[in-house]
């Protein structure tokens, strides 16, 4: 079952799970449509060995997603969903999913249902785990984005912005305005003032250069609350148009006077063939979920430590978001400004 | 010279003029810094052989670019501008632009200075050359996008917009949506009101799949005016937040209730390396210039006609813009909806 | 039917003629197996509308692909074939392939069968079309390469070589190796001594750069003779070891005296997603041949001339190899060696 | 100061260094040309800010590389060193390489000289650290070729073989393999016997699909010596042509009749622009080398352990190669054949 906003490698998961499931325990798969909407309303489809063939570089899910919680509805809840697996013949459930996901899937474990789980959130927020799949695939879209936008910008010597995502944590952020050398790197975790960014904008346009400043769309600058982000609003009570990108974009050219151009990547930063190092730490992570329920480890999921697929608590990876630390966003900032 | 809006090739030509020029003729090269701007102020740069090495491959354009007009200002006007090269003892004029920038050429040229051309335009949307370069990597970029949206509107049954690129002509929309298999292409030439691409989204969906619209970000809906475009806002006068990629889909998810996501790909298709047809046909077309500019071909451009690399007036190239025609619409339609 | 070597763009080939048949003739479509073999066989696969989804991107043919002859075995001829057509009830087929599988066609179609021809070689050798997809893909594919083997060349202080597709046709060499700003490009077409090779590598060497060199597999060096291609062997009749690209790595070497290395691109260069060119040109040829079969234009294949689609003879594709003119190579030459 | 075989990311460690240096220290920077030869000799440039600009994307090395021992010729050995150091004034040197150039790094250290060091082995051989960067940028190169090889498999019923590098380790097989869902993953660390590797390949062919083997290049079958690999040799004695690739294909081929083909990726598996993982990594092993060498700490080089850097002795990482453990070959062996 994959649930929450869809992911590269989530197919490359399903894939690891069925044909390690098939070929080391004889286990037989059902995919849930649709990610707890598909649990609670039994709405199943088999997956024999061919259904995954050639998944591990395909983006997307080919089970479908949804937000739906497994709590919710006439449906919901632990005993109609152990009514469904028995009426199914069906003896574990892989959770693929994010925060939400893997707490719905905590709570239905308590309940003494099957459970296991593999995490998943393309914004690399989820403790427990050093990376999660998705997130490479996302920085590289977004690493490559920043390379085209840098000689439009030298070309016209304009400031350029690139909004990406990241609504509370900045990882994407982080590591494609490192790997793409941007001037300036916003992140929700770490207030920075708008003088402070059209500074650093400045410095890099008085040497010559076009300045780059990379934005996570949660980014709230300082002086203003949290309403910033959540209600689309500046602090004044105006209404607020476009995203964070868009702010930064009209306050670095209001305060500096240098001609500056927001693109907001969007969606292309999920989807698609997921990189290398997706698909590798996707397939082994679906590998590992098949094996954790062969051995009727319910309640834990499977997460990465430096080289190695390892077993740990949900509670472990619930316990509050993994936030950029101050060390590497400090780390980061000496390549800002000049 | 560059000027107007920066292209994937620009610096191919530059590379080919200049390698061209010293290795076939013996001409020594400068570049004017930023379009006309660097022309009326004499603002120049050396461009020795080796200033041009790997150029082939680098987005933007070494000179810089502006949107400077050559008749405007104290310094403007040909007479200035024949001081400049005498000056400089500057031969000849290589301008490289579209639309405008050819414009300015011309009149120059019919003033009697010596200028050829070199057609740019990312839209294609020159007269008189089969294509430009810089619209293939645009078409490209527009293309790798439009495959990532699809894995995501599959997963979450979504119908995916994408708005791409071309202000009064559809070419890029067109190919784009046609090498990503679009079930709808929406362009400023063909006029299609929101229930017709609402039905195309529907019949998609029904059967099961995830429609993908790709929307030029001159389109204008039937029923809707000219001001649609060019002022955002809807013909009945309220301010319309965002632009034409927004509205469709804030209109398809209106009428057909499927849940609808804009990408509006914005710079990222204008910027970075281009691809291997833009280089050669960008290298072509430099050392074409300078072999005009060796036998006194003031007034004209060089052009791709098929295969081949052609003389062609300046006026021929700015007879109206080349817009898409019917035939290649209608040819593109029979692939919309189911 | 596809028939020959794979080529990007084959599936949207089959996916346009498809699409166009059901859309707009109401046409039943199947595919048969491994070209010749399966029209010869009566392998037949049903090819209905939502076999072709998402065609448009992917490389290789879902028909699979032969070398069989039409003409050979006991099935072959056109009297059996028009027996399978019969039996099938098939009243035209598309024939997708190369020089072999055109001359082909044609014999069946002077037979009185009803074929259609669509041309397909990744080589772009033939005549009547100014392109054919496939070739796109390859050039871009070449260019990625040399890119990225360029940057060893100068790390290492080292002549880098790359060998290309090209048997008996430079145009992938040429055009990649203007792409990439290679320092000589050998092709079939014209030959150039190992002398005159080493010197352009040696101007670049001294020069501070490293040079590139890109060889089609089909170049034969001044002073050797075609036995040199076919068999494999110097002129002087000892056993030659690899191809082309290895030859005049060694070469380059010993008369240098400059560290060299092949590269030889091999399949890659034929295999996976089309690029956005190639998808759009396939795409069109595809839905051309379906309405030539509508208007029983037997004998007859689409290509492309400047922007347009257009029907021509088999007659005139077949007449001869479309090789590199001696202007598009000297065109090239000027920017060899220094 | 790098040295050994060219890596992406070797360019991207250079900029964090000097940027590091120059902002949080005030150091000052040159470069050694060419590696030790460049120390030796005392070949140095001046690496001011602007000299590092736009490096973090950029492939291969702008100091140049060498294979020279720091300890042969005339003016090798840590005396000789030392008074080039001196007569320079440079208070350390970061010597960024693979095995053989940290052991010679380790020596000078013992000797008194201020040296520390960055991992650098596309490989991902070295202990110590939990990955090199390099090593990402070729699994992502070998696992795009191999997407495209498949398709070519696919289409023609085909036998598919990729050599990929690794003389000693298998990472890059291993992980490119998994990344493309190859059938078959041969690497030095493992035997298996050709009639296991044929009896894969035979199984995938038989259920209708195309078998993917990846070769790493130093891949012995069973049955078979060193001099395999060593002299280009088979047991028999005969000389073997070309390399194991070569070999695997030829004996897949003759054991199970399956037309089988090999391409050899090589050099481009290590040149052209670093993925942004590899970006992010070497930019933060060149900033923690300058911190090193602010902390005077001779002998040790920076490494990664999980998500963070680290400072480990040199012994640390020459304690052996990092071959793929067992258990990993395990895991991905589940996923062979059929």
């Amino acid at each position: 079952m994959t649930s929450g906003g869809d992911c590269p490698g989530l197919n490359a998961v399903i894939r690891g799970a069925v044909l390690h499931g098939i070929k080391s325990y004889d286990h037989d798969f059902v995919g849930f449509r649709d990610g707890w909407r598909g649990v609670v309303e039994g709405d199943i489809m088999e997956l024999p060995r061919q259904s995954v063939r050639g998944l591990a570089r395909q983006g997307g899910t080919i089970l479908g997603t949804s937000r739906t919680n497994p709590f919710d509805g006439p449906h919901g809840g632990p005993e109609n969903i152990a009514k469904v697996l028995e009426a199914n013949q069906i003896d574990a459930i892989v959770a693929i999913g994010g925060e939400g996901t893997l707490a719905g899937a905590k709570r239905l474990a308590d309940a003494g249902l099957p459970v296991v789980g593999v995490p998943k959130t393309i914004d690399n927020d989820l403790k427990a785990t050093d990376y999660t799949f998705g997130f490479d695939t996302a920085v590289s879209i977004a690493t490559d984005a920043m390379d085209r936008l840098r000689t439009t910008g030298e070309s016209h010597h304009r400031c350029m912005v690139a909004e990406v995502m990241g609504r509370h944590v900045g990882w994407i952020a982080l590591h494609s305005g490192m790997a793409a050398g941007a001037h300036a790197i916003l992140i929700p975790e770490h207030r920075e003032s708008m003088e402070q960014v059209a500074m650093w904008a400045k410095e890099v346009y008085d040497r010559g250069r076009s300045p780059l400043v990379v934005v996570a769309e949660g980014f709230i600058p300082e002086g203003y609350d949290e309403a910033f982000a959540g209600k689309g609003q500046e602090a004044s009570g105006r209404p607020r148009l476009g995203g964070a990108g868009d702010f930064v974009t009209q306050q670095i050219e209001e305060i500096t006077g240098i001609e500056t151009r927001n693109t907001t990547l969007g969606h292309i930063q999920r989807g698609g063939a997921p990189t290398g190092f997706d698909r590798v730490l996707a397939t082994r992570l679906g590998m590992a979920a098949t094996s954790m329920a062969e051995d009727h480890e319910w309640g834990k999921m499977c997460a990465l430590r430096g080289t190695d697929v390892v077993r740990v608590d949900f509670s472990e990876a619930l316990d509050g978001l993994k936030t950029v630390p101050l060390e590497r966003y400090e780390e980061a900032k000496v390549l800002f400004g000049r």
